[in-house]
């Protein structure tokens, strides 16, 4: 058992927090981590992609979600997040990882527009 | 082909940073990023770690390197290091994960210490 499985240490491998579960603001297991993204310079995660596929029987949809809209939650042993289950099914998503842009500045906007974020 | 393969993305996704080359300072491919260490609640990528097993012959051996130590390089499609094979030979590193412990202070000092970062 390592510290993290302790929860004792703030830190958690990239390759734990992918598979990792997201729980609904009712508490409602409702997908997983797929990846999160990293600034390459920075270092900082913006975003995480959930995948739901097979829950709602979406097929495989990714969510893509400011990584600032999750939150860790030891003894779910998972992430928080503050969204309902009616209210993902309007989320900015996509199938095909090759159609979304992430340098597309739009596309950054839409989906911290729609977790409330705010935007430049 | 997405943005990030072109490069034009500043994001890339944690399964893909796992696995991408490190390159030492003179350029040599040295090893590979086996994981990031992200900071649960901030998000902040701390530490990548780095495995050279099969490079070196120092079997699987894990180098947990400050992530602002390494710089992504678009044009070698990885990250070069600041470091030489020569100096990582004496750098922290352990072989297994569970005696390595992220929470304890003096651990995280010690790779700072090293690679020449400054610590409270």
């Amino acid at each position: 058992m390592t510290s993290e499985d302790r929860g004792q240490s703030n830190l958690i491998g990239s390759d734990r927090v992918e598979g990792t579960a997201v729980y609904a603001a009712d508490g409602k297991k409702i997908g997983q981590i797929q990846r999160v993204m990293i600034d390459k310079r920075s270092g900082q995660v913006t975003y995480a992609v959930l995948s739901f596929g097979g829950f709602f029987g979406l097929g495989e949809d990714y969510y893509p979600v400011p990584w600032e809209s999750l939150r860790y939650d030891i003894g779910l042993e998972g992430y928080k997040a503050g969204l309902t289950e009616e209210r993902l099914q309007g989320a900015p998503k996509y199938r095909d990882e090759d159609k979304w842009d992430w340098a597309d500045r739009a596309t950054g906007r839409s989906v911290s527009l729609f977790y409330g974020f705010p935007v430049d």
